[in-house]
């Protein structure tokens, strides 16, 4: 579905561009067989095909990349429209980017910040420093975070010695307990939309602490500058796909929408349209929900299938304009806005490295995704371009190109940013997100120890699920 | 998935049996196609048949009935291995079942209850008599339920005054908040556990408040005589499925596993492996689960996807055991337990209206359907058998033959009894329940707005679905 709201932007660029046609109308053999091209997919392919394993990779979409998508502007500016940062600690994604000869650069991350809090805006070094109320109740909240958090066994959440409780309520019934001021409540609340694009009501308590504990704690999680959001990829964050599949060759088929997944004792068969790939075993590299609307047989186990109806994907709506020049930026202000109110509560300076164009990127998150996923791309823009203008001034408002992204209408990601945990879904499944179904392994961000939910964790899952495989086989 | 565990049972019997082949490889055309033949596709093709319209009734299984099951044990006593009872004010099922000449009988509800509650064990008339600080506490808690459930709108829960509050809670988040006395709180969690099948901590409280008002309040939900127990059909639940096939006749096919519906200006086309259906409209009579594994074109848009991503289904394992003939009766015991410990917390006489032979229900749901369900049959028949033994004595731990049913297990359900609302489902998601997608009706009790979650809702919302797509031809 191609909701583009602004002009016409160049069509993606994939190394690979062959279809599932080409493929032929026979059954292929492989040793593995792998679903999905995202960064956690290619990168189980290529330890596999390193340790001499023949494999064929699956993927839905004409593309390589999955939650990783770059798109290009008019005049050839390149724009990160799906997963964009990187940070410390993130290893994995790190080393594979080198790898493959993809560089990075530090995010903009200088000047005053504009806050808009309960109807006043201002500039601002930090997000705190206006109302010392504000500033204590949130540091005491943060810091009880960071603490529950550190007792959340990463490789299973389930075990924590509060697990029960933590995962019986709601992030919100956590915040409401918390504190009693309601600027706090909100800062809180908008941690969590940043974090994972949803509300804190529909998550549970458990998950957030897992989440924040797989990153490193929470002041990594929203830290530009050695956080989280500390760099970007030169080449765009969908090159490591591209190059990683370039590599990969022939062995990567677009186009296969897989449907079915049979197994037996002797191997498997993975369908795909007509078409049919027959392998030892299969890696499904997917978010859990699009996991669960791939017909197995035999039939998945009530304790598998039902996981996969109880993980869903995040909202998020990105929206990037396009101006001259970062204006913003001799004005001494960063770019960065942060909002109690409006559709878009987060906007950053997304500007190339060389700071020609000026970027602006806005993200419209959870019930604002949602609510805004209802109208055409034409009132999305208005909406988005109308705050964009409060905050930022008139000429944030007159940008010379949009580029929109609205994640939930991707039918192949379901959401974005990742797949998230409601209450009681760690304690009562837990135990079905990695174990292997016979010869069927699970890989995908969502299933990561580590950076859960980021592009680190997709890469570490991938990796895990290769040295499973190659242990089994 | 055949999971049973006791002797060999009759084969389903179902009215239609012709298998998709039949269909030959040409596409066929219908005015309009229904998907799922439980009780919501098939009331929803009748109406449309009896306005003159030609319909196509595409289903999965190879019978109809869906989440309804009759199996008759060596003996030929028909066993209700889904849902079973109806009760007054569900008369929409009961007109249904009346016209087909599906009748019913009161459900047995003379004698003491067992009482299983922190480790001791007693016989009694009601489960709040032996104490009366829980009595005070759960007629206090099961009031302010009502009370609440009674402003939720049927039709639009998200409208309600609290709506935001009650749905950024679990229902586990509101017990403990309500009483601090955990006898009263384990009663609370088990009222939850033995309607939805589903554990307190994965539900909004929203959702439960506008089940229970759907249902026409707590009292009417827990009750046998009077309530939701009340009656059980004669003939067996599924029979009135299988009659109402068995009128459609060739309209219905079986073994046809709907994964692609595409629309377009013109009209459907529904594809069930190698066959076809176009139609001017469809009715997707299906779990929301179940809904969002199906490929549409054009792909459905975030708002809808996503609702389907988050309405999980509930998670029961009903074991009937059969004996020759019902002794607790004659113990002046009812056949009812209520336990707070064990994977088994209902028991009902489940014995046909003849009183032989006896049989006994064991309800395992949640948590325990979970746990069990990781289980083999014979392991899961030794725990469920042990505890009726404990409970109704040895002779309950030796029946004649043992009728179990997984219903999580079961891929064309998902789970039982229904899909429900966690939290924050019902406030971001509650407007896609039910609205069209251009030429798309949505069906099933979890899209109905009286007796949602039971036979009743499922008829109710095919009658609303075919008025829906004849209002709209």
């Amino acid at each position: 579905m191609d909701r583009q709201g602004g002009r016409t932007v160049t069509p993606v660029r994939v190394a690979v561009n062959r279809a599932v046609g080409e493929l032929g109308a026979e059954q292929t053999r492989a040793d593995v067989v792998v679903v999905g091209a995202g960064l956690a997919g290619l990168s189980a392919a290529r330890l596999l095909v390193g340790a001499g394993l023949d494999v064929a990779v699956l993927e839905a979409r004409r593309r390589v990349g999955g939650r990783t998508l770059t798109r290009w502007t008019s005049d050839g500016t390149l724009l990160d429209v799906g997963a964009q940062w990187l940070g410390p600690t993130q290893e994995r994604i790190a080393a594979l980017a080198a790898s493959v000869g993809v560089t990075s650069f530090p995010s903009f991350d200088s000047g005053d910040h504009v806050i808009l809090r309960a109807g006043r805006r201002w500039r601002a070094e930090g997000i705190l420093d206006a109302d010392p109320r504000l500033q204590v109740a949130v540091e005491e909240a943060w810091k009880a975070l960071d603490e529950a958090a550190a007792q959340v066994p990463l490789d299973a959440p389930w075990t924590a010695a509060n697990a029960a409780a933590w995962d019986a309520q709601t992030a919100e019934s956590w915040i409401l307990a918390q504190t009693g001021y309601e600027p706090a409540r909100e800062l809180l609340r908008m941690s969590i939309r940043g974090t994972h694009a949803i509300e804190p009501r529909e998550v549970s308590l458990l998950h957030v602490l897992f989440h924040l504990h797989a990153a490193g704690g929470l002041g990594r999680v929203v830290a530009t500058t050695g956080g989280a959001q500390d760099s970007r990829f030169r080449e765009g964050a969908q090159a490591v796909s591209t190059r990683l599949a370039g590599e990969l060759g022939d062995r990567v088929v677009l186009g296969a929408a897989v449907r079915e997944v049979e197994q037996d004792g002797a191997g498997v068969r993975v369908a795909a349209g007509g078409h049919a790939v027959a392998a030892r075993r299969a890696i499904l590299a997917l978010p859990p929900t699009l996991a669960g609307r791939i017909a197995y047989r035999p039939a998945m186990p009530g304790w598998r299938d039902q996981l996969t109806q109880r993980v869903p994907m995040g909202s998020v709506i990105k929206l990037q304009a396009v101006y001259d020049e970062p204006f913003w930026r001799s004005e001494g202000l960063s770019g960065q806005v942060v909002a109690d109110s409006g559709a878009v509560r987060f906007i950053y300076d997304n500007s190339p490295e060389s700071g020609r164009p000026g970027v602006l990127v806005a993200f419209v998150e959870g019930d604002d995704a949602r609510r805004l996923g209802h109208k055409d791309p034409a009132e999305r823009r208005t909406v988005v371009l109308g705050e964009l203008a409060a905050h930022l001034g008139g000429r944030a408002g007159r940008p010379r190109e949009v580029v929109e992204q609205v994640w939930a209408d991707e039918e192949h990601s379901g959401g974005c940013y990742a797949g998230f945990f409601p209450p009681g879904v760690w304690t009562s499944y837990g135990t079905a997100l990695r174990a292997p179904v016979g010869r069927l392994h699970w890989a995908g961000t969502e299933t990561a120890t580590v950076w859960t939910g980021y592009m680190d964790g997709a890469v570490r899952s991938g990796e895990r699920a290769a040295a499973e495989v190659l242990a089994a086989m």
